[in-house]
């Protein structure tokens, strides 16, 4: 068995308003920073995974995206799968 | 002004406890994925911003991290800034 870590990015969907990042789009004005628009607000998750090739892990992370981590309706996932030395 | 667009990772600190990724490392095992270990969820946060450089849109980004983004007593913060042709 192989150790791999996966980083995955669940982002709210384009169409969908991300109040959140709106708050913050706002809250930039106030500290001076005005010239960053457009801030959306999703999640980072990162976890390890024993599988025996990267194929397995793979698959496994994408399983574990759409069933748990990821709202598919509201949400689009992306990661990234590397072997753990 | 150029646009770049920022991608920024904050994650909870490691020795910090993170209680949703432990909640969400063991709802794994009833999903059938019990290889899947140490979970840890962060925010995934994208931008846009207008500077003359990538090094004003660098520092700019870093200074959103430390001001508002990221609670460095907690969390620690990493980014990517490109330009957007």
């Amino acid at each position: 068995m192989k150790k791999f870590q996966a980083e995955i990015d669940v982002m709210p969907k384009k169409e969908i308003l991300d109040p959140q990042g709106k708050a913050v789009t706002g809250s930039m004005k106030n500290l001076g920073l005005a010239e960053i628009h457009n801030v959306r607000i999703g999640k980072h998750i990162t976890l390890e995974i024993e599988a025996d090739s990267a194929e397995t892990a793979h698959s496994k992370v994408d399983l574990a995206c759409k069933n748990l981590l990821a709202n598919l309706i509201m949400e689009s996932y992306s990661f990234s799968v590397s072997e753990v030395a």
